[in-house]
């Protein structure tokens, strides 16, 4: 089995770090990969953003889809996933959808802390598409000037709000540049914490174990 | 005061259509002018053929954006408008969100009548983006194989089923590409039948003459 | 083109406000005048003095629908709306669904500031008729015995706790009495601020040039 | 304890039938009694109508406030009430709240069967209203032009359409004129069949007892 | 009429408490007790207590069922509700449901004061399960640690902050063990108070006075 | 790896069938068994069924604690579900939100089939505990004495409608009984159906291997 995932910005040490979270996950018991687009932005953080790498996005899965067996959007906006869904025969799952899901299995309410004010209102827009306002009760993003020893110090402090202030049981790590935190918060705090790049490999991996792909009936059809 | 209408796919035949419904409204109180995107698709119809056209849409709005007083998305799926809100300072209205949004003002619930079963998903997802899912009371296509003696026969019965069966009160066009039947299906069924392309010139124009334009404080903000 | 205003209290100051606002939008382009009831309460604040307006309300507006092409009912709870709307065959808009829908297109989540804390629990029930509840971020009043320099000080305060704390994107005037005070919010707080008589004229004049009235199919049909 | 009972159309057959019910339920436990108002419509189903009657509905419960313990609002659409629960002291309880919300602790879904297809988008407004949306899962009324024997045989019909088709498990008769057809319905269909002129009187007496009447702290405080 | 209230709990004090409640609503118009399960735990409160307590508690309905005509359970949690409804032919209420229902009758929004952090999670999706969550406003039990000169002061600074900060115009004990506390309370905040096992009296006294239970055509039938 | 399924019915048949679909998933990257209860109604149908069996699973649950690394619940209704996620430290999975939240994953909108329009009402309250209603578009049960040469005509049938006439584009089986039918059905279908068997345990060995269990910081937290 092979999965590639795709860092849709071109950071090379985020998808360096995406690439080991993943091998760390599989322990070789599949094969996975991390590819970046080489002329993406550094980070994605715009609609416009968003948009820009969508057409490289559509390139790069058609040129691997016959190589490979499932393909995860690891950045966690889950930028161009209906496109991606509709043009793969194979399962495409976003790190979003995977790890926010997957956090409604292990508590009553969960929590996104993410890197940035900004990108709460998309944040929510997303929790919505996929009917989980109910269960995401809270977007936590660190102040402008917030001053902490480091990023780790700066992300448990809004994880460690989000459970005692919002009453989160999960902790969602709301970028995929945060990966690899979910250890060391979820040693502090004693909550699962979720790193989005490991909820969409055990979904996209299960998936390709079980053989079932995204439905082609209707809206995902490519040739209506 | 100019407003520019994008048609995001290429077909010169709906450009021409949805421009001369906008001319007909506007009858010289504000000019309009509606252009198409050279290389696009001939329909929008897929996830892809949105994330396709997405660049060029960007770009025809940064080319125009200062001889501009507002655009318009002329697509019912609305595509890339989050992208286009955040990059202009002017006023962005998807002829989607002003239609469903004007049904709602006319009676107590609206149907969609679109060109194909489909989009119908996508369609439903659109409306739940836009918290509408409670006022849309269904979205009517055509069964594959139905036959009718024109496209107009075939529209106003979806249309009056919207309204018998599913007691839709207001009538919404559900492609850019039915722009001018309105007229003829409000005179037969006795109900508003909203055409997208005139509901988001009334916004887009009363957008302009108020001064007010899309927020640039936090979500739609290009510089976070 | 001719539009009745229609002031639910008995205040004139608050009437020649309105009025002066509406003239200022329109420019020439449309006709607009603003009447008030005579025998009306100074303020329209509780459900009974709603309910007490309401058969003037419906005197007015048969008795100017000959003349007139559509109605705006100036108060922000937009009281006796649904009645209106069914004896009226002229568009009828209420301020407070027009400021309420159109903040939707400019920004991600609104906020309402209103003159007293007493309308809260009101504005709430309002917004979840017109299903806007998910968009209405809050709802911001005056505590009792607040201080301030003058009223444009306290409702700047307000719409500025509205932005930062409740990351609302767009500000609406909650109150008809409000009038003239968006232009000052928005270049103090650098995002829209919505006056729902404005809004209310935009929708109105474009729906009498668009030729489309409230539906009489059903709901709103008078003589059922 | 004497209850009030407000049938605010002018039908003094109507008024007498709710009064029968009333009294037939409370068996001498309590004083119960039903006034209609002189110059009401005879029947009440436009928004005007609603519109119209409020007035007089303030004046008789104020007329009435010193000798009652608690009101019933008998018109299911609920009319005015917000402003009733407003204004008196005492409890005041529509059939149309009482009845559907009694529906909620019976089964898991309940219907609406009422008079004439006019009413079906105000009902559903109503349920909305009261959050009961998701637990409404039908109104049925009779098609224009529907022949059966008799009323009964008629409402029956419809009703054992909701529990057959829909999956209703219990029905509520969406109107006081329906008043008394519930034992015959429930004989027939062997589901709960719920009058609103009962199901009120169940709360309305209740809170009596229980010496608890509407808040008044904020949003139902006349004098804010 | 012989009215029986279980308290799952094996706490001789408050089911002792219970039923001075509900003695003290009845006033001798009907007949009721309250009775404890033996062998159930003190305090019923993680989801293990309600599941051990399930099996007596039926054995205790059917025991009881020819000599009864209406169950209460009074746990605020409503344990086992659904299997109490679907085994017995008589009414059977639960004090969660009949307070939190009771309450909207009486205000726009209500809170509700419970004796544990520990609780709110499944508070919340009790009031999802009702679709009740719109009108519940919050949930507030006591921080741990919070040091209070004695139990009624500290419900009644928790209610004091759910009215004055929630905005709550109506307060529901949200555990049996609270019975007794809505008189104080009420007095000094001047908003309802609602006791659930006088609320589940109400309903439950009602429903038997007019003879009508849960509905068995569906998914409360025993024998499917 | 070990998973622990527990089937709390007491079908020989239906256990072995479970086993048989677990271990075929497995191929023996984990080890799986699946136990039944003893003394278990022989099918799990009504509340009490769910209810009676309760104390038997938390027993089961733990005894085998110690040498299991993650517990399935294969009933599709969940029965006790939140239970033995917060008795047990391991992951616990019930089918039934493994396949419904998987099925959002692959589609816009899924159905349900089940066994008997008697569970219909507890499988729409369960997508409402789960806050998938909206993506549920129809649970569908054979009516009663309808014909069909053998069981997988009549899923088969069942599926069609869903797909055809609701618009769902994925299926979901919805009791463990139905084992087994997911490859026949998705064959002549061509959309993804999926067996909740299979997708708990791509949930559970995914968590297992992740390292993450129940959130115990409040809700779940047995020792409260």
């Amino acid at each position: 089995m092979r999965i590639l995932i795709l860092n849709p910005n071109s950071d090379p040490q985020m998808t360096a770090a995406i690439e080991q979270t993943a091998k760390g996950f599989a322990r070789g018991a599949f094969e996975v990969s991390c590819r970046s687009l080489d002329d993406a932005p550094k980070f994605i953080e715009t609609y416009r953003d968003k948009l820009q790498v969508g057409p490289r996005m559509v390139q790069l899965v058609e040129a691997a889809e016959d190589q490979t067996d499932a393909f995860i959007v690891a950045c966690h906006s889950d930028p161009n996933l209906d496109a991606l869904k509709e043009i793969s025969q194979k399962p495409v799952v976003g790190i979003g959808e995977a790890s926010m899901k997957m956090a409604t299995l292990l508590g009553h309410r969960f929590a996104v802390i993410t890197t940035d004010r900004h990108s709460i209102p998309a944040k929510v827009a997303q929790a919505e598409k996929y009917g989980l306002s109910r269960d995401m009760v809270s977007v936590r993003a660190p102040d402008k000037g917030a001053r902490y020893a480091n990023e780790t110090e700066l992300f448990l402090a809004l994880a460690r709000t989000a459970v005692e202030t919002d009453l989160a049981e999960v902790i969602v790590l709301g970028c995929a540049g945060l990966t690899g935190l979910d250890r060391q918060l979820q040693r502090e705090l004693e909550v699962p914490v979720l790193d989005g790049v490991v909820c969409a490999l055990i979904i996209a991996s299960g998936l390709v174990r079980y053989g079932v792909s995204t439905s082609k009936v209707l809206g995902y059809n490519p040739h209506y």
